[in-house]
């Protein structure tokens, strides 16, 4: 059920943060795709913890094991299932939180809807769970790539530090640096803001922008699976993320329709438009223009300072920031954005294939 | 497929604007619901054209009549489908568009993804599908007010005019005024910038804020389904929607995690949290505060303006502005954003039936 | 939910036998299909009440209108609405049921689920609800036409009178009589057979046969959705079936693998099956061979005689056989396994879209 | 997708029958339940090969490992996903059908639909894929025995030896012998005709009868997803199987009205009825009688002898029978066919918590 994404391209993600290992299948990938698992594994790696200074300490090598739906190399049609162990599991480490309810966690809510919960690392709620759906979103890019479509994300804000419009930006270089800013100059100020905050034992939020370019138009379907919406929702199931904005997003609330609107003009047989404030999507369908988007990520609730909390009776308890945490999730954050705009951009790709009758 | 919304509580919409009816189905209502027509016809009314000099001056009565599923006044656990005839059709003028693709609409991606397509008034495309959803929306409202939810949209901002955050503000007095914004001088100021935008024949943009207060404590489902992923989903699958944002939302990333966190109290046994920048929801789950979301629409792309556009030949031609419609979308668009709400939470209900195994 | 079926071409049907209208919303039909009314009309035609002395004397035109997703006679891509309105309703026939189970209806069972139930004719437990079906199948049948499959059902048993396998008979006179028996001496039997269980008072059951010719290899989907699974699941929701089997059948339960298995052959370069006791599907996918079964529907439950029964109190009463009713419901239950067949055909054939990458 | 079954209650399998292993994720197990492993076991024990000299002589251990959503031995209301591995593959036994199409297998239908195909041991299409169908049931097993739900199944035909109706059977003796038929000494017949059939090198058929006692009334989706119609889904998704029929069966086709209406009685209050014809559905929801149902399932197609068939390239070749198959599959479909029946039992509890308002 909500465990699940995608009508035909499908994933279903298991796995708590420190049980035995997590995991997904992926369901309706279609028979005779090369799965790269170099690429696979290269994904997961921009994605695991401990890459560097400015990302949690937790050690996990990310390793994948792939159970089914590869023959000889190449996808059969039938379920992948992906499997990765769990190994730094540390449990006890989170021993302290089993009565207490962290502050801005999942602890309250899990406990009031399932009264079961696995408390350790946040269990189910931890964003341990994304590395299965970047797996997946691997998978989804190989598809994407047979079909001319990339997709590139980036930090484009830390705290109140941003970069200018993606197209004044390299975003080749946006692996470049450890905070995954294509910007080298703002990356550095970023990373510095960073450790500063982490020396303060405290967190801090950020922006993820991406490109997808590319797409045939067609893609999307209207009226409540429109492109924008599935990409919404996406981006909104990743953990910590507050808000999701597309083309002119929440500044092309004040414009002018006179200003807003994309000129359309024939680029040579190809119909383009002049600007791009729709964001390549219009009516909820890609117009082959560059799809853009931003993606708003909180501070992590972890925190390595005392925190007043209550306890499951509701007594006044001290939380203490134990266990290994970012003090900024976005630069981790850029390979999940960019499996889940994979997953929603496959999807309609095999969607669209039923738009005609022939 | 993607004309439906909803896993229990689901509805299907059809209907093309100059088609001679749109209508739904509401399928999976509880059995036993008192079905109130005469509220259902008032949130219509809140949503019609004409309604007032800043709407479109379409003329529709937007009378409904409910087909099945409900029986001596109250529902019976199956298909409510309810049909609105199209009176005001017009369609002639639309033929000038039948050829031409309108910048910023729906034209170019549907003669694309479909090849035939009705043109008039943008067929499916057009917002006037979502009188549809209003009208299951206003069912959904009655299964949650047995359940003491209530949900209140308003108009926030147009241009960039604006009002202070929600907790400052009587949301009781949102319907005094015919641009629904609860605070008079702003409303006052709204309504003259909209009359002048509509005298210079342009539109413009804005954000309609809604708060649902007294959720149960477990609403949302982990980890695709998020209360807000699905929140998300159901407002960006609304016309001109840009964005959206819930709790602090892109203003929160720029805090720290020490600022950002609610801090947990007991008051009086029942828990709860200081402060509210998780905007009701924590791991994708609802806590008993309050939820509130912001909406951000485009300036309408209808301007009565000449413009520059293509045909489907890829000859160059101008777009006159015809027809009638809103110099500013939000204040009709505040019942649409309660009534996807509506139809969200409902639908969270019915799942959180099965949350625990008694 | 569960009054929608289909995956991608989809199905959602709405009405009570004595509301005002019942109709179908069809999701997911490709675009320029050519949707010929006449043809739709054709078929709830043979659906119809009334249409010869051994069919209930219930008059309904059942003409039908389209409401949406239709432009210049062809498909839009958008979803296909299409409200069928129940004329002859005599409601009152039925008010002697309001308090009253009657035997082996589905009175007792909605009564305890829902609560609140619509008691006249059966309200949506009504086979009335199936010209829905027979409406989005015949539109169903179009988009197979296109791929040349075609499909033919007959009655093959009423009572104990029984056809010849399907191989020996020729389909295409199944129209020719009342029954829809295509060996014209056997219509005539059970023609006879159901006019003395008529003038009996009583009601007799019968097995329909449907074959369906020239599907392309590679329809169904494992492991779940194998093509007789659907077909099943659709048969069986059919109301007054009982039971379902393909190819062998129960029959073949009785053979040896040696006996059973199909040998393949190279039909001038095309692989074929000396024999079909397979029924056409291997694995769950169709093989290119006919596919065939057997759908049985027991007879009618309303029955012109006087039964023992209990109210809703529980205490013991007479139900009356009242209202008009077939004495035998397997001549108009021909055209709805057809519409169900041809509505799973047509969801597997856009489905197989996605069965390879390219 | 096609490899998930279920509304509510819900797995998705994966896995091929000579892949690293096989498995299943169950989304939507309320939380709470006490989830017996050793109960679970006991379930693929039933199932597993080689349990006596008239199944398979494949050894799998079929142990399997919890890997997610269970906490100190209860649900967490989080995706519970189950690995078995594969330990006895012998792929080189398979070697000879890498370019041969087996007769009656899903080798040719496979090939053409997908290209690419896991040939070893039928891959995805082997019942070895019903293990996890089989874990999956035993938890759901394990929330019907908390609303006192029974599920028997029994093997009631081998060939044309044939057991009387299960009321006159103690179904408490089916596991007394390797047969899995309750009627000791037509399970001698049985056996010993399976031996001879065994060494003959052939197979044959035979029938599941299954017996569902104690269902709350009102289980079931009305108009597609009928009781009988899921369960009618549910069996004939499961290898092998070639029809199904429940309550009068396909024998109900020959019986008049009168005949067939089960008379409802006040038994001290509660609404039964005399008879069961009904197979205690009506109306496609469960009345509270026993459901009770028959699944035929063909004679294996494997059988060990030379049989003339085809390869990818349409030459002629002889299929030579090897590997280790069952002479008879019934006796170990049984627990399938019970897993099958509770996980549709289970899905269905779980949705009818929405039926009525409160």
């Amino acid at each position: 059920m909500s465990n699940s994404y995608g009508t035909l391209f499908k994933i279903s993600t298991f796995g708590e943060s420190h049980g035995p290992a997590i995991g997904v299948i992926l369901d309706g990938c279609p028979a005779g795709l090369v799965i790269d698992e170099a690429f696979i594994q290269s994904e997961l790696d921009r994605r695991k913890p401990g890459q560097s200074r400015i990302t949690t300490q937790r050690k996990e090598d990310d390793s994948f094991k792939i159970l089914s739906g590869v023959f000889e190399g190449k996808s059969t049609g039938t379920p992948i299932a992906i499997v990765i162990e769990n190994q730094d599991q540390r449990s006890k480490d989170y021993s302290h939180i089993a009565e207490t309810f962290r502050p801005s966690h999942a602890d309250y809510t899990y406990e009031v809807k399932y009264g079961n919960r696995d408390y350790r690392g946040g269990g189910r709620s931890s964003a341990r769970e994304t590395a299965a759906r970047v797996a997946a979103g691997a998978i989804a890019k190989l598809l994407l790539k047979q079909h001319g479509v990339s997709i590139q994300a980036y930090v484009s804000q830390v705290g109140d530090i941003t970069t200018p419009f993606y197209t004044a930006l390299d975003l080749s270089k946006t692996e470049d640096n450890m905070v995954r800013c294509p910007d080298p100059i703002i990356a550095e100020k970023m990373i510095a803001f960073i450790d500063e905050v982490r020396l303060e034992r405290d967190t801090v939020g950020g922006v993820v922008t991406c490109v997808i370019s590319n797409t045939p138009v067609g893609l999307g379907e209207p009226v409540f699976d429109k492109l924008h919406a599935e990409l919404g929702k996406a981006m909104l199931g990743i953990n910590a993320v507050k808000g999701f904005e597309y083309g002119s997003g929440f500044k092309g609330t004040s414009l002018r329709g006179s200003q807003h609107n994309d000129e359309f003009f024939n680029d040579g047989g190809r119909i383009r438009t002049k600007t791009n404030l729709s964001g390549g999507i219009q009516g909820g369908i890609a117009n082959g223009e560059d799809i853009y988007f931003n993606v708003a990520f909180k501070p992590v609730a972890t925190i390595m300072q005392d925190q007043p909390s209550i306890d499951k009776q509701g007594n006044e308890v001290t939380v203490s920031g134990k266990g290994r945490h970012d003090p900024c999730v976005v630069p981790r954050a850029v390979p999940i954005v960019e499996a889940m705009a994979a997953l929603v951009i496959a999807d309609f790709l095999l969607r669209a294939r039923s738009s005609k009758v022939s």
